[in-house]
């Protein structure tokens, strides 16, 4: 019954060894399913740290905060193309809706470990794969003026089903996102800026941080296609950082989406066009860059570093 | 395809109306599922505020920051018994593990919104539906010294498959909680005071709040006669404070375990039996209580209530 790792990265280089060692010193407190993890004192410390840091970084944007729960109407997940994407990385929330005869199958079942996953059926919600997805339907009823609006969506749990051995690839984690919509030709502009001015952010956390073209992992041999159109029109760019692996892992992105969002849910300014674009910092692996590269001596990090985060 | 809602509390007196006037005022964003909603600036700013001077009142407790994602193992899920006490709240995660033909179909399905459930399978995951969950685990792992231990688990999403028109009732929500594990005769004094403790903090807030013994929505025949044991054992305590239903809601509540999940996971403090208890503030009907009692115009809610949340 379980849904198989397939296709999924497995820990690579040094991540193995990166992963146990924070298990070992109290950092992150594995569950009995790869890729869900809790976090100890120690990274809670930090992970806030981080984005109190990012609230200041944030203060000139002026951003309207907007939270949102782990779970979207499945319906906006259709519409905004997902499950074409990624069906793969998506999580649908199913429960019981039987009666009380079959409720004590269920429960027998559930006392003795077996499957009782024929007892359940697909509810109308699913799990939020990326922190602005809500934005959009939300903007659509709040409405966008005319000289834009940038929505911060605070750290928001985010899930995608790639279970792995990597510290960096979890199937639940903290995304937090600024969102613009505002005219066609200002969100570009808005977008490379925040490219930009993150990765000067990143660098100045003492982080080796560098900007490159994004690599999402669309689905199947349609999904090369899409891969590739993505990075021909430069529609997504991620800063990297070493973090133990073959090759660097992706801290944050920086993803122009034309009218994509705008024309699902007709978000419209006055007579012009709206596009939207979003960045995305991914809390967890910030965190973790920083302990990959300065160690899990937080004490003797470098002073400027310390200082950066109020250390 | 969609488990309905069946037994869930709708609306009451004058649930409706003051739902209502949260939409339109911007405090609740509504998506087209109803219990799954957006919290707009002035509500995540209350809320924020409630969770730090929940962070200074837990402050003497010492408590070890431990957070965890809004899934956990479904074999943990079972473990603890929940799918017999509560069948009908708990969620699972499916997900697609098929290959290309098969994800063609889905998402040809999904782009016409119709039932793509049938393509999935059920993953080893499922929804927290409280935010202690994953805490006796993690002690497991971690251990309890002799002299007991709290864990804070700051405010965490929870789910429960119970929409409603309710505002109160959602489906997911964030919920902080306080773990104690301890020996026997300490856990339930240990509960008490807080009860108290957290009694005085949320009348300071100029709320007419009240403790009474707890009723869960246990499922089905069987489900009465658990209910019944709960409140004769006097094993959960609630706050309650009227938000606009036939009956006041509970905004807290604070449940002692016996050995309950120390049996299930192993918890033990050299020789001596170890039991647990928690406390839990719901973040979200806390904001609630307080704006449908000082109401909407936070400017003119009373000054040392304003002055108690830093505004």
């Amino acid at each position: 019954m379980v849904a198989s790792a397939r296709d999924v990265p497995q820990a690579t280089g040094t991540q193995g060894a990166f992963r146990e060692q924070l298990v070992d010193e109290g950092f992150l407190l594995p569950s009995s399913v790869p890729g869900v993890t809790g976090q100890g004192p120690a990274f809670v410390d930090l992970r806030q740290r981080l984005d109190a840091r990012i609230s200041s970084l944030v203060a000139s944007e002026q951003a309207v905060a907007l939270e949102f729960p782990p779970v979207e109407p499945r319906h906006d997940l259709e519409s905004v193309g997902y499950l074409t994407s990624f069906p793969q990385l998506a999580g649908s929330v199913f429960a019981f809706a039987g009666e009380e005869a079959e409720a004590l199958q269920l429960g027998e079942k559930a006392h003795r470990h077996e499957d009782w996953s024929g007892h359940l059926q697909a509810t109308g919600l699913a799990m939020v794969p990326a922190a602005c997805h809500p934005v959009y339907p939300a903007l659509a009823r709040l409405g966008v003026p005319d000289s834009g609006i940038t929505v911060d969506t605070g750290a928001a749990w985010v899930f995608r089903h790639e279970p792995s051995d990597d510290p960096c690839r979890l199937v639940a984690f903290h995304m937090r996102e600024l969102v613009r919509a505002d005219a066609a030709d200002r969100v570009g502009a808005w977008r490379d800026a925040w490219r930009d001015r993150a990765l000067a952010f990143l660098q100045s956390l003492g982080l080796p941080a560098a900007v490159d073209d994004a690599h999402d992992p669309f689905f199947g041999r349609t999904g090369k296609v899409l891969a590739r159109s993505q990075r021909a029109q430069k529609l997504k760019f991620e800063i990297l950082v070493p973090v133990g692996g073959d090759a660097p892992t992706a801290v944050a992105s920086f993803n122009a989406h034309a009218d994509h969002f705008a024309s699902v849910f007709g978000l419209g300014a006055g007579d012009g066009e709206v596009h939207t674009a979003c960045l995305g910092f991914g809390m967890e692996r910030c965190v973790l860059a920083l302990l990959f590269t300065h160690g899990t001596q937080v004490d003797a990090w470098p002073a400027d570093v310390r200082s950066e985060l109020g250390l």
